[in-house]
């Protein structure tokens, strides 16, 4: 038979006809096992409706690989194919793993550091505003975009979705044991999207913002609707899980332990092992990470100087989804400043954490950025992409915090580093010269000065280090000493930092 | 005999002549008791050089006082006296007590607010910088001022001080036995400029940054120099006793129960019942403010919107003595902005506590405000001074905050109510109108749009309130009705603070 050649980490994907009849959805099983390069991998296939059978597969390494379908019904199982796995697409680097505990990289290694934005609901808006997301993306600087398969009903989102998710029923009522195809072919073309723009899709599973009546799907429903997502969208490499928005807010309907299930799940039916995690509403309900299902941490909290204390909470890396968003509609978790967003980017950074961006600005037609996508107003995303490109030209591990919340001077300002490089962000801070954490031994530096609001970048005056008098309390005498080889010129103004290379 | 008239709330003082030989500090006790208005009142008497020894007394009630004095000597047993107490002077309100449980008020009743600054060793400078402080502090604003006893050692102190506080002995060492009265005499005539200005002198007993040996004074020569203290300036209407400044940087030297033991001692000896604290260096190392002895909670935490936590631990009236202080000098307690630390006043004021002031920016002689005194260079004070007569312009009982550090949205935003008025700070956060916490009935309220940096005031815009989509889940739904009569037009910027006074 003709084999496909399939890039390595694209999709391959191969259709079969079988029975229209009764619910296949419920009724029929069907799966895939490729081997290759002397490994076997069990692939679930899945339903797209009139009578056609798919079985996606990402392959992770180049070379012939092999399938054999498996099923309930005899018209699906034993069916065999090939595809040859030739090098990746340029600028295509695999699924986003966990790296160095903290941190993430791609398959191949390159360091990934997530510079996140939000849009809930934008494959659920007319075409024409997904375009415009879409051109927006390409321009604005973020790697991630947090997005829910379900649509949105929430104060400044009362619009139909463009497509429902699950099918009406002959009784004209949502039927949440058949899933609309048109909605999922739409989405998971949006995700592709994504994938060639090199930006990881972060897709929300379940939300408690619901009309529909997604929120009161039975345990069933949920267990078959999280497997066949896995089914559908596991082969896109931009994929993460995330298992909800403020899962807390649906515990009167999903208990705990149906949200253990739903991680088994994917484990069980995403063979390449995407990136799961779950993040709270209330700051006092954050979902226990250390669970060995989670691969790294998601919260929603504004008190970012605390990012050391929730990655040391769980051991895993901290991805902080909404530290508040940039905006001026009611909701105080809307309107913050730019200035204020972009500090705390800053800050959740240098305490080695990774903070999510939103917007909401009010519109005249509630388009508004964080849950429909369109246009950005603001002036966080600038400065944020300006962040991301300065730690991109020297971050590789992960960025570890210099001290944590309660260690001097860096439960104040913010510091962190990363083998060669160092940085210190002063925030609401502005000293008019700085001697902590910079080197101790006179040797080759650059020392740079940044202001992160004007995103200019600029030698730093390099000075005497601060010897400080010494403190005395008795036969105890503490200081007197500078702490560093040279100190540095501040501006004494905000929101500046300083970037230490070691110059080989 | 003749007899002295006194305001109330002034202090009475008689001096006798006795023993000068030996060390009257050591071996003679002396005190009297004052009979009038049906009350007895114990009131130490204190040595003070010379063979002078000073009974201070300050009456709490008009009306006739008489005293007869104890001694272990008996040139100074049984000396009686007396005075007849006036009406205070104008403006004088007698010593702060707390009132309404949280809060505090002058023992007339007339509602004190704490706007402090810190000073730490302004009484130890040369006479003209003195005079350059009182002079800064008559327009500042400020009503409270934190100032040491003992001189400070310590980065930008390194001056020897004006007086020293305890006497050199023959063998050229300093005589922790020997109080010099020349100090002290010096350091209550501030206290009594202080109070004629209005001015509560938070006076700091210990602290750690010494070169002069205070730090390792033992145990009862402590208790003598606080007992002693008390019989000095407890008379003095305006005295706050602060135990110490970073008490826990000390306990190697001072374990805890000697810190109890000093409060015990004011007790015993302060027959005024001043305001008593005490505060932490390290943010861990709160001293147990529970404690039946500490009157208010004093507490350093740059971390204000945990204030309504903070009050909550304790039940007592919550004052951060230093949420880091405006300035520009390396260490990073003391260089915030501005704008950063008028916020935290805000914030602080607006979650039920009292936020201290200090500035530190260099300076070439490193007179600096919060250790010298001298004069301001910032502009935080006019701000806090802004906020301090909008606040006693309607303030009577004290603020209760509106919500705590976890509901919603005070938890974000802060806003705080005292009968009649209400007022929200939006901080860093830039709503371009408002709803939430304005009053629930369409009555008669004047309705202010505040701008804490620009310090102006104007009546807000009244909108429509906010008429939120619901959010539903499932069968449940929230949301869908305004939660005020009205909402009001805000300008979209950060900072912003409203005042609501409802009008009889």
């Amino acid at each position: 038979m003709s084999q496909a050649t399939i890039p390595v980490w694209d999709v391959f994907e191969v259709t079969f006809e079988g029975p229209a009849e009764g619910n296949p959805y419920l009724e029929v099983e069907f799966s895939a096992v490729f081997t290759g390069n002397g490994r076997t991998v069990r692939v679930p296939g899945f339903y797209d409706g009139e009578g056609r059978y798919i079985i996606r597969f990402m392959p992770d390494a180049e070379g012939q690989w092999h399938f054999e379908t498996t099923s309930s019904v005899s018209a699906l199982a034993g069916r065999t194919g090939g595809l040859r796995a030739v090098p990746a697409r340029p600028g295509a680097h695999g699924p986003v793993r966990v790296a160095n505990q903290f941190h993430f990289a791609h398959a191949d290694g390159t360091p990934y550091l997530p510079f996140g934005t939000t849009c809930y609901a934008w494959t659920h808006q007319p075409q024409s505003l997904q375009d415009e997301t879409l051109e927006t993306l390409g321009k604005a600087g973020f790697n991630k975009i947090r997005m829910g398969v379900f649509p949105k009903d929430y104060p400044f989102n009362t619009n139909e979705p463009l497509h429902d998710v699950f099918a009406m029923g002959a009784d004209g009522k949502r039927d949440f044991d058949q899933p609309n195809p048109v909605a999922f072919r739409h989405f998971e073309t949006q995700v592709g999207k994504l994938r060639d723009m090199g930006i990881e899709a972060d897709i929300i599973i379940f939300h408690p913002y619901d009309r529909w009546g997604y929120c009161d799907m039975s345990a069933e429903q949920d267990f078959r609707y999280v497997a066949y997502l896995a089914a559908r969208l596991g082969a896109f490499a931009n994929v993460w899980w995330s298992l909800a928005n403020e899962y807390d807010f649906l515990l009167d309907t999903k208990p705990m332990e149906q949200w253990d299930r739903y991680f088994q799940i994917l484990e069980q039916n995403d063979p390449y092992g995407h990136l799961k995690s779950i993040h709270n509403g209330d700051v006092r309900m954050n979902y226990d990470h250390s669970k060995p299902w989670v691969s790294h941490v998601c919260i929603q909290n504004w008190d970012v100087k605390k990012t050391p204390d929730w990655r040391a909470d769980y051991g895993k890396p901290l991805v902080n989804d909404e530290p508040e968003y940039e905006g001026n509609i009611w909701p105080a978790w809307g309107n913050i400043s730019a200035q204020e967003l972009t500090h705390r980017f800053w800050v959740t950074a240098l305490r080695g954490g990774y903070a999510g961006h939103g917007e909401t600005f009010e519109h005249p037609d509630d388009i508004i950025w964080w849950a429909k996508g369109g246009k950005l107003y603001g002036e966080a995303w600038k400065r944020i992409k300006f962040l991301r490109q300065l730690l991109e030209e020297d971050v590789t591990t992960g960025l570890t915090p210099l001290g944590g919340t309660t260690s001097w001077p860096w439960s104040r300002v913010s510091g962190a580093e990363d083998g060669h490089v160092r940085y210190i962000y002063f925030g609401e801070h502005q000293p008019a010269q700085w001697t902590t954490g910079l080197p101790t031994e006179d040797g080759a530096y650059e020392v740079d000065l940044i202001d992160t609001w004007a995103m200019t970048i600029e030698p730093a005056e390099r000075i005497a280090p601060v010897v400080p008098h010494p403190t005395r309390h008795g036969a105890v005498v503490r200081g007197g000493k500078p702490d560093a080889a040279f100190g540095v010129r501040l501006p004494s103004r905000p929101h500046m930092a300083l970037r230490i290379r070691k110059l080989d």
